[in-house]
């Protein structure tokens, strides 16, 4: 994702490593790719082979020289890219994120420039929707629950209480992306009921569509958050859509922290006016409040919804070839078209 | 189940109950309905408003006088049956059992009295296909370790290791009746390559069939028993079989806890030479060896499978809707034929 927490401003603190790469000074050439943020030791390693990376450090000073050359700026969902940062990049030509959202902001950004934008979908959704199912199903059938109160030596005492079921589950999906797609068609299995809301109706989808967000979680058990950040959909996941999923709903976000009003969502879970949720992601990551880590009707993951070796090596891949594609003078892999701007 | 594990023989210490219902007290009559084991309070208070239920409690004295009129024998599966315990009903007609999978041992013992067995198959194989899938992929994608990690605020300091996935998983099954076939349905859509280990090929199924499970075991990285027990599954998933799934693959088991050697799998998953395992039943419930307890590499639940309201309450329905077409002299609903006497 190209995605800002406003939260989290870095103009400032973003700036230049000490050094360039050690590859990138062996050919006495200037880096050609410029890094915020991290990757995975592999992606580094390829990217700096071919092109030479000059990493960009928080803290650090930053050298106007350094990045003169630099035609690409790998970013991550984590990460994003400001205003700020951009326009220290004379030569800049693709932002290149690796993940599979993009955040309307940043690219609103790109676009005033005439920067080309990629990022990594499709790869990344078969995991995410994995993940999301276990986590829906973990929240429902009340799993970590069940482990804890297992390893805490409490069965023999006693059964643990009945759980609530998916039979007769009506699932609202907030996104119809390639992520809520594969995630609709893993529930469709579960034989629950789908519908979905996003900013327009999909022509190729038979789910019923909701217009309203409001509508929805009231007629949802199951309401899924699976949409992209950015302002087109900050705090749509507001105290009155929590408010509609009920005492007995679930609520699962692997979208992005800012789609929810998360003290709200506190306060509804702490008081069972929301029943239950499931969290991979959160507004301000890695910090989780609290308060959520003291329920026991919630399932919280540290972000893992395309943490698998398979799914980063697969986005690693299609960064790499999309930097490639520039550098050739090939058409890009997966650019973002503005549509395309989310999953949502 | 019909299921009665051997190693809790009950002959001796499970008779009558000091007292009948108060319902058959009131009307003079004798109980026509006898109670093996626990059901929930609406169960029995539907059985003992219409035939009278006598409770045949751990520890209490024989009444012969009280078991004369019973026509049918209510269990369950954790409870199961006994010859001796058959032969202390003179007038019984049905074993009613509330549960899906029927141990075969006990079947034979019905089945050599002339007595009909009814189960409530189906109702409950959604809910345990949906619990069987959250372990599965909470067992690769780590959902308890990453909970856990979350909640003991380790995330700030550094990212959680990657995990396991589902891509190019090959999902072995041994067993696919009604739950297996539930289950298989919910992979498919999950992206896997299924397969199956049964005592014969079904012929309505397009997954490939192993008719010997340790080559099964050698190609799938994910095995899932989703058998009953009694004699003809009795540890089938040997040492040698869960050696094969080997280092980096996941054994699941929603079936019963005699079809694995739990010892075998305790060292294995110890020492690494098993990845993974999610389990919903051991080999002497609700005890649960304390070497499980302490790995990080299994989930474990306390037999959760049918374990939510709806299943419940479909299961209670489906007893008593039995019950109800014997003494009305009519075809039972779900009679155990000797074929059907697994979903094995």
């Amino acid at each position: 994702m190209i995605a800002l927490p406003r939260s989290m401003p870095r103009t400032a603190s973003h700036v230049l490593g000490a050094g360039g790469s050690r590859q990138g000074e062996r050919r006495g050439m200037l880096a050609r790719v410029a890094l915020l943020g991290e990757v995975d030791a592999r992606t580094f390693a390829v990217l700096d082979d071919r092109y030479g990376v000059v990493r960009m450090r928080s803290g650090a000073v930053a050298n106007k020289r350094a990045l003169a050359a630099c035609e690409v700026l790998v970013t991550n969902g984590l990460q994003g890219v400001t205003a700020d940062e951009l326009d220290r990049f004379p030569a800049l030509k693709l932002v290149a994120s690796l993940g599979s959202g993009v955040d309307t902001d940043a690219l609103g950004e790109c676009r005033a420039r005439g920067l080309q934008v990629t990022n990594t979908p499709g790869v990344l959704a078969e995991d995410v929707a994995d993940l999301a199912l276990g986590l829906l199903i973990a929240a429902v059938r009340r799993i970590c629950v069940g482990h804890d109160f297992v390893r805490n030596g409490r069965w023999p005492a006693g059964r643990m209480p009945l759980t609530g079921s998916l039979r007769g589950a009506r699932v609202g999906m907030i996104g119809l992306g390639k992520t809520g797609r594969a995630l609709a068609r893993r529930l469709v299995a579960c034989g629950v009921e789908m519908s979905y809301h996003c900013y327009r109706t999909k022509s190729d989808i038979d789910y019923r569509f909701w217009p309203d967000l409001i509508e929805m979680a009231k007629y949802s058990t199951i309401l899924v958050a699976c949409c992209p950040g950015g302002d087109a959909t900050r705090g749509i996941v507001s105290r009155e859509v929590l408010s509609a999923i009920g005492p007995r709903g679930t609520f699962v976000n692997v979208g992005h922290g800012s789609v929810v009003d998360e003290p709200a969502m506190i306060e509804l879970l702490e008081t069972g006016r929301l029943g239950a949720a499931a969290l991979d992601v959160f507004a301000d990551e890695p910090n989780v409040p609290e308060a959520l880590m003291a329920l026991d009707n919630v399932v919280l993951q540290p972000h893992q919804g395309s943490a698998t070796a398979d799914a980063r090596h697969a986005m690693s891949n299609q960064l790499i070839d999309n930097i490639e594609a520039l550098f050739a003078g090939r058409a890009l892999l997966s650019p973002v078209d503005d549509d395309g701007a989310g999953d949502y």
